[in-house]
């Protein structure tokens, strides 16, 4: 059987993660990954090559395929250098620091139509959301009236993650970093959004980019969204509440690698207006967190049947980020602050 | 010892509640009630007149001390005749369906120094909210950041409230009816507000008056709000999030004659970023409902012992349906529809 | 319509809250009280003569249904008075301080086989062990396998209540007294016990009469029990676990006029073991107890309409007595300290 | 820096879990596993010798440490040889299928004095369980008063574990296999156990193990404990409810590679008559399982500096296991039925 060679660029916490879900794929064959922080050699253990520079490793290694795991501040110009030397590229969120990162990667992609470009937003792979799209789909509780969501931690900073706080690097704060992935959720359920109301601030932690965002929107086909991306919050939550017309689902707690978020689970109650607002619950406790899998078993999929991406295209990565400028814009003081545009 | 002679307008689920717990207060002495759905004569086992119009119990009765508990058409009507004839006045929330009514009834309170108004406000009065404003006053967790609220039920009408649907005689929906008390608690926690961005619907009952309010604000003092107030919440829901700079209070749970809206518990976690968003929480559940009693105790040592009133005077009362009537004029839709006015 | 002339036997918390639902049916009419604790006479704003002796309103009130809401000591002389005055009757649990006592008053009863004598174990009547017995008996689930309870709070005496620590009034402690509620729904679920094994205790409290007691039983199909009723659980707490051969049906929190024991809830989740033991559950929460009323009722439809008792029978009361008797007994060194004898 | 030879019997699940921590330490070198599935080789991408015979493997490969992760049959086995062959050992729980193969171990053990000897019981290394020792150890809330301990899950044999319904191999089922950690933990907290009333059953399975075991223990100083191990908890549990004289301790829940059993909590709340059995209560959530990681660098320390084993010594294990025996033997019919035998 034929194996790709992978090449990855950027090797801290996620690479890594990457890394270990590739091995996993027996289309994959990582031959080589990058970070300024290694030294050049070998991986211990591994018969892995090690670069400093993402573009020595693009031009030298051959790579069938580039995973992009990179700071923002270069991971449009690695995931454009990557289809520029043949590889089908899989690129982390954010897809790049603002709008114009993203076309200009677009671009690139339109002019290498062979080539596959998907983008890691692995909460939709998560076995609650999916469970909850489906029931949403089924039409079973009617259409979406409105959605709340939360997604909160205590900081933006961590130690391997020094760079977050820098503006010029990472493009933006807790909505670029973790909230895109419930803005992306958000346009899953609600599909495009028409009217934004928001505020954005980054008074608590004083650093360049915000700690928190709130946004109340409305999309196209009229349903109301409450939104808050923070890292004020003192416990991690995530949570996001979807009202049908006839029940509700609530995405409480989602698993990862630190299951600080709690455990995930979806519950359901359908409305019941004799229960005195008290109807029977469904609850289901999701032990397994299969995104990681998935998401990378898709994209190999795509790239050795030659089918078009589906999830994460660029296309939808543009459009989630577009909705996080939006955010982002409509705050006049923000906008005006940080010279925000939306094109 | 001097009784006050107590007159109780408007004798449905709320004005027999109020009766109980004015029984409980020695000061206090109900003489008459009126409904217009009773019949004259005398209230069964009690000594205790029963009339049909309130502006006749009003007139010939007396009274010390006058409780309106009617509908939102007439319950700035009654307080205001209450007053003329020298009663002392105890109204229900809202204080009236628009701000022009409530106007009228401070003019009249102005030429009546002697007497006192108080509005009812009880969840101001709930033990876990008195105990959250003691901590927040406190200190100890520093300023607030923001304050996330829902508070929600299944339906606007029910058999005994029909005429909550009626725009003319209820002024308002959900929002006006129990959103009212939590836009009273935001104010309380927040202070005023100084912008405002908002949604106001009646899509899903399809009602005259509003079935879902959704409210992003901004305090003077820099608070940021997201509040919901709904009908569609098909599970009761009272949930008001404070974060703070150093923890965070969550009232969740209110209790109330249905029990639905859950236990009534307040649940503290400090900032401990060492915790990895998962600090030590501490959750106390109060077993009682004292508002009522506590709120109508108040109300009689203001009158016995001539002190103004503090918590629902008529300046809070107007503050707080005057909030309400932003978050309608904000919803330019709504705004038009309903001709909203914010003098 | 006929009314029944009540008369009520002990007027302290529980009379009074007999009294109450006595009065929502219209069967029943109090006529009479008394309690040793008040002056005779009549009771404020009703028309119902106060007794301070049972004996003596019994003899003089030509009652047709006593109510004995007396202290354990003369619960079965009061019971055997009403009989033999041909009153029907309706006795609080316990049904006496030991089974001589309530063998006294079946022999009575069967003197008086006109007359209708019940038991008031009003658990059976609360919507939860309702539903719960229901689908158990609906074999969805399959048969009982095992059942875990505990029926705790945190203390035995209350100022009220002080007689309930003093052995020759009560009987027994925290086991007679509350654990005879779980006991009963034990023998609802389980049916009768084969073998006990057991732990009686009073080394916390240091009372006359025990504070701790654990059963650890099987019942002659061979289910498995565990079983404790304490005055040691300092969070109030009622809990019953019925494990099914398919299933589980977990009753929490029950509702009482303190709230204390936590919402009343049914959970039930279903053998899956392809869900790595985390199944689906469904959680149903009441919101009203209907216990008292429901039980009042039917003993006034007995009454009327001459129908056997079904629940809360004298061998109901004196099959769950000598239960805890047996429970007693097992435990070799509380048997011999306090003569405990099992007939 | 020397660093000790490892090599590690059974090379299922458990094995490989040792053999990632052992990695982490750096005083460890595993230099060889084995396990009758395996093909003899080398490890892909390690360089570690691969043996099928466990026996073949400590004859040759002179270890410092060997790791004993085989099935319970050859446990006491492959530790005695070990120890002969001058390895120290660590041996997973359960010591041996019975009493008198662990008494083996320790009359050979006894012959090498100069050797370590570790039995692996986790769940004292657990962070929720250290916690609550030391708060228990502090005093703060009295003496013990009694314990309740539940620990279950929904079936016995997996896919890799078909062996654990074979007597022969096994031992034992349920309570051997899962129960005996809260049976260790039982002996931690309440010391050692005076009486035991028993059932013991596999009447659900039917397999040849128990999968089912009750128990009713008074500890020498009088801590009454009701437990169960079982193997039809149709969902996933761990609790141990510890209750002193002057608060609870309650561990719910427990981080495993699972995840099934729930977030890892302690939640202490104190006596507070006053609260009316709803005091304060404090929840600490535990993100990381670091169980096995301590247990194995305390092992090497005490191999490194030759320090005596505190936790999990031969004789902790010995009287572990005795008190699962006497478990079985105090149910006369599975003593009788399998021939039940302490020493």
């Amino acid at each position: 059987m034929k194996q790709y060679r992978v090449g990855i660029a950027g090797y801290g916490v996620v690479g890594r993660r990457r890394h270990q879900f590739i091995n996993q794929n027996s289309l994959l064959n990582v031959v080589s990954v990058c970070d300024v922080t290694m030294a050049e050699g070998k991986l211990e253990r591994e018969d892995v090559r090690v670069y400093t520079d993402y573009q020595k490793m693009i031009r030298e290694e051959k790579l069938d395929i580039l995973f992009v795991c990179l700071t923002n501040d270069v991971a449009a110009h690695a995931t454009i250098l990557g289809l520029i030397n043949g590889c089908h590229v899989f690129c982390e969120k954010p897809p790049g620091r603002n709008l114009q990162e993203v076309s200009e990667v677009i671009k690139t992609e339109k002019l290498n139509p062979n080539l596959k470009l998907k983008y890691g937003f692995n909460h939709r792979y998560h076995d609650s959301v999916r469970e909850a799209l489906k029931i949403v789909k089924s039409g079973e509780y009617g259409k979406i009236i409105n959605i709340r969501g939360v997604y909160g931690k205590s900081t933006i900073v961590s130690v391997e993650n020094g760079w977050r706080a820098n503006r010029e690097i990472a493009g933006g704060g807790i909505l670029l970093d973790q909230g895109i992935h419930m803005v992306d959720l958000i346009r899953l359920f609600a599909g495009e959004i028409d009217e934004i109301k928001s505020y954005v601030s980054n008074s608590y932690w004083n650093l360049e980019v915000e700690d928190n965002a709130f946004a109340l929107m409305k999309s196209n086909s009229g349903v109301i969204i409450q939104f808050q991306s923070t890292a004020t919050e003192w416990r991690h939550r995530f949570n996001l509440q979807i009202n049908l017309e006839k029940g509700t689902l609530v995405l409480s707690g989602i698993l990862s690698g630190s299951k600080s978020y709690g455990q995930e689970t979806l519950t359901i109650f359908p409305q019941d207006i004799q229960s005195g607002g008290n109807p029977k619950t469904e609850t289901v406790n999701y032990l397994e967190d299969n995104s990681w899998r998935d998401e990378i078993n898709e994209f190999a999929k795509c790239v050795n049947e030659n089918i078009p991406v589906q999830t994460g295209s660029s296309s939808d990565a543009y459009e989630t980020l577009k909705l996080v400028y939006r955010i982002y814009f409509e705050d006049a003081e923000w906008r005006n602050k940080y010279n925000i545009k939306v094109e």
